[in-house]
């Protein structure tokens, strides 16, 4: 075994070249073992297990700064930075991050978990560089498919003008998450499909010497025919223009060639783009036979490749997907956009059903958000469904496309709360802070996969304006499903449990928990009272206003930051409506960011949990409420 | 006078081509003439007159859609659709709207006032055309500035790879605002020095043919030579390769050869990218001269093109630009970054000043945060100079790359609350609320521009991650300056008027309000107590606790979204700590979108006035608050 003695780039930099093919194999072997056990990201992960030993072969880490676009394919990176003996731990609790993470490792320069900022981090760290008058190198790693996301081709545009000494490796493995889109990508294939390109430069001279010597008018011509010639032996000529020396394409799974890409980079100064080819999955079959399914896994049999799943109901994502099936049938306006999360956000079946209703149109959430603006000015029903996490990148275009228009578009917010093993990076839990302010919008959320189908065709049959439903990562509750789900009245909350304690405004997987914890008061002689808060926006003003009557205490429980949320919406309401009397608490996400785990050891750490709102109603018994002389409506 | 017939675009299209030039001209005229009362976007309007109308008379709006990138350079075809007489009130309150407007007429399609929207308004417009089998042209209108901005580097990767037919009109004047960057205007300007382009097919074809005939091996190669020789004919092949045909360079100024490269657009099918060259300002000299300074101009007078600026303190910009100039000379780490604003950010001493440290990366909020927080990570301080609305673009940078890391950014905010003429789409009334709830972050506004410049020392002097200091489109107050400003405590607020009737918390221009409110009620027998909450994250947690002792009823008044917002911070630290009998009241933004107007105006129309402070500080009067029994702390 030569991986055991591997406990940092430099005792991978001692071994002779011939020797890193088979540690190529032994790191495969590693990660295949240790996940099928934690699950991860691994087809990615085998996919650049050669080039990130060339990486570190070539380059000295940490002087020399390698900058992983979206971290989860930095695994082999961990392993050869001294972390392999992290691994049983990947992704859990106070375990291994899934991700780059600056605390772990000085090896670790640059966090992400969204993709595309690796360029924007390289040319920052560039720019310092220069500014200090340091010299190392700085390499950003970048998928094909992350390279369509647009603040990477902002940077791609910026770097390629200000021409410092930067290498940049697109990893083009034919695919992101999803097969991948773009004209970008069509232009790629056509390089990879052409590899005779640089077997042509010797056949091409012999061709230009029999062109007879020539002058006047034709020699300027000529001249111009020979320089146009290089489109012709370099393949690149797209990112040439840009300002790039490209070099490539290169076998990602041949080492002594990446070495020598490498090497050939780092001494040509300036903007560098390195095309490297690689296979996803590369070197277990089942995860190069479906790179999708096993781009993040559970576990699994390493044999077989059987994907080891928990029994249960379905999950929110795969009842939003057969729902938005059923309604598309009955409704010709609906079609759905997704920035190249098909599979994820539960699409796969629309896009079977009705391929021309259905738009990928790659990482590209702001382009997808105002895209969606337009559909709906044109009178379609244009449902763009994303995480959580990754509509934050198109908060400006929800803002000035989408809410300013008014424009009827349904947001499908999936991964909305915590959302466990990814971690900080993924969390779900700024959306209704950063979509509440907006004027004309729309925010609902279910207690139930039940309702999660009434809310979209709440959604659907709603024409006036933005409306959103946003879910948890999660297994449904196990309700039955009606076969002609009925819309909500707009704003109207549901009693879920009547009481005279105090009162639980929740939504989502917190009306369980606060159910829960009703459970638990009434042993101790208190009558919990639980709303399901569906609309976060608009409030129940009605039923805020008979609690404002009643006088009881009122609990916000939110699976979201506590500052900007549902528990502010109450408060401000109150404020606005120079109501005073009440007393209000609220449990919700603090202001901090929450580290991967279980989503329940992630409750537990922030107290979103039963013991929590038992407390809290304890404590509000023991200090009475008032009830209002006054309430002016 | 061509133009007064002119009511619609059948007027238009009724002229003779050999009229047109006429027509452009007395538009141009009409255009100088307006704008040097009334203000507005003279130099781009001026560039794209013959464009705009071979636009109306190739294609037949409404039906045929015409979608201008960044509303503003539209003048011209609100002249022609019906609105010349309305242009007395450009930008006036509830006068012609600064930028497209769907209320104002059918012809107007698609709204907008930040850039680099329109190819996914006209991707999505196609999309919808095609599905509901309509048959007509989608027209985008884009500067070769919004070309740098990532949602459209995404959009034209999209359209490129989905093949609609759809016609994108690069209006290219060398510049957006600002002189523009990026390696995609290198490339453009070569095509642009490069003209004989296509008058070398000829001569190309002569030399084709002196290459003797062959055969065998060299018989693939030489087809291939012929292949590349499109590149060579084909200037645009950079937009080729990404599925466009390339049209061009046509001048834009010559309405013969517009009409004729349109009428060819209209024809070809599929993606097409027409590239104009256009001169911005043409035809006034004085804005062809400086079209930076001409871009948006107050009222001028027409012969000697001089400005007419009200006289007064220096505007918060300036102070700005000055004080990162000061501060920069003594601290070697600090750097400027902006996203292609360098002059409306007060910027151009600096740049000046300190060339090497000053970077323009286009129009690119995206990467601008994203570059910030890895130079911030090597060491350096990087000042973000953004307008608050633009930094909606980088929601989600601002959230995971510069508070995840926890990078020591600054930001200065500049435009920060109402913003007058521009209106809706230029408010910056959301960074509050979508800054705030986001963890790590930091929030300065001043009450005056000296308070502006302790800001920004407080900034360079705080190690501890992301700080923000926002700051309004207005003139100073005229406080004279502190050749030294010293540092602010971080998070304490300062009482700048003593008074126990009720308390106004306020900050930056609202200050101001409520001292005049005070002066009022002073009269009136009422104390105001007036309080510059000048950190809006941290809040001044002894302030609030001693307020709360103090039993005084709370004003909270601010020029920014009243959801989510300072006075959703107040109430939600009072919920937290168990706070139970404060009063607070908020005044603050409407959950609507403001339109255009003075900012006087716009403040009367939602209440953000003198009157409504004095009104509700008397109702507070009226019902007494209660003196808290037990304060939790």
């Amino acid at each position: 075994m030569l991986l055991e003695h591997i406990r940092g780039p430099e005792d991978l930099k001692a071994l002779p070249v011939d020797q890193l093919d088979e540690l190529a194999a032994e790191v495969r072997q590693f990660l295949i073992e240790k996940l099928s056990v934690t699950g991860g990201h691994l087809a990615s992960n085998l996919g650049v297990v050669e080039l990130t030993l060339a990486l570190h072969y070539v380059f000295d880490s940490p002087k020399d700064k390698l900058i992983f676009d979206v971290g989860h394919q930095a695994y082999v990176h961990k392993m050869i930075t001294g972390r392999m003996h992290r691994f049983d731990t990947l992704r859990q609790y106070k375990g291994l991050c899934g991700f780059v993470k600056r605390a772990e490792s000085e090896h670790d320069v640059w966090e992400a978990g969204h993709s595309s900022t690796s360029l924007s981090g390289a040319m920052g760290m560039a720019l310092a560089r220069d500014l200090k008058g340091e010299s190392h190198q700085v390499v950003a790693i970048i998928g094909d498919g992350a390279l369509t996301g647009g603040m990477a081709l902002e940077a791609l545009n910026h770097i390629g003008h200000e021409k410092k000494d930067l290498i940049v490796i697109l990893n083009d493995n034919e695919m992101s998450i999803a097969p991948n889109v773009g004209a970008l990508h069509n232009y790629l294939g056509r390089i990879r499909s052409d590899r005779h390109y640089l077997k042509a430069k010797e056949e091409l001279q012999q061709l230009l010497n029999r062109i007879p010597a020539i002058g006047g008018k034709l020699a300027k011509t000529a001249e111009r025919l020979k320089d146009s010639l290089k489109y012709m032996v370099v393949p690149g000529m797209w990112f040439e223009e840009l300002g790039y020396t490209y070099l490539g394409p290169v076998d990602g799974h041949d080492i002594r060639k990446l070495l020598e890409a490498l090497q050939q980079a780092k001494s040509v100064g300036g903007p560098v783009l390195v095309h490297v080819l690689t296979v996803k999955g590369k070197g277990y079959e089942p995860a190069e036979a479906d790179s999708h399914k096993w781009h993040g896994i559970t576990p699994y049999k390493i044999e077989s490749g059987q994907v080891l799943k928990a029994v249960g109901p379905p999950t929110y994502t795969d009842v939003f997907g057969e729902a938005l099936v059923e309604l598309a049938e009955r409704d010709p306006r609906i079609v759905a956009v997704t920035p190249a999360m098909p599979g994820g956000s539960g699409l796969l079946k629309f896009a079977e059903r009705f391929p021309d209703r259905m738009f990928d149109v790659g990482i590209a959430e702001q382009h997808a958000a105002t895209m969606c603006a337009a559909l709906a000015l044109e009178g379609m029903k244009p449902v763009f469904a994303v995480y959580s996490t990754f509509l934050q990148r198109a908060y400006d275009q929800v803002v000035h496309d989408i809410c300013r228009h008014n424009a009827n578009v349904i947001f499908a917010i999936d991964r909305a709360g915590l959302v466990g093993p990814d971690g900080e990076t993924h969390q779900g839990v700024f959306d209704v802070a950063f979509l509440r302010h907006i004027p004309n919008m729309m925010l609902m959320m279910p207690k139930d996969e039940n309702e999660l189908r009434r809310m979209l065709r709440t959604a659907v049959d709603y024409d006036g304006g933005p409306i959103a439903v946003r879910y948890p990562r999660a297994a449904g509750v196990g309700v039955s499903l009606d076969s002609d789900p009925q819309p909500l009245p707009i704003g109207e909350w549901e009693t879920v449990r009547e009481g005279d304690g105090a009162v639980v405004l929740a939504c989502g997987p917190m009306v369980g928990l606060a159910m829960e914890a009703a459970e638990q008061l009434k042993r101790d002689g208190m009558q919990l009272r639980v709303v399901n808060a569906r609309f976060l926006k608009p409030l129940d003003e009605t039923m805020l206003l008979a609690l404002a009557g009643d006088g009881l205490p009122v609990i916000v429980l939110e699976e979201g930051a506590v500052h900007g949320g549902l528990g502010g919406a109450v408060l401000e309401f109150y404020a606005l409506r120079g109501i005073d009397h009440m007393r209000v608490r609220l449990i919700g996400v603090p202001d901090r960011f929450i580290e991967h785990g279980s989503i329940k050891e992630q409750r537990a750490e922030i107290g979103l949990t039963v013991e929590r709102i038992v407390t809290e109603a304890k404590q509000l018994r023991a200090r009475p409420g008032r009830r209002a002389s006054v309430i002016r409506s």
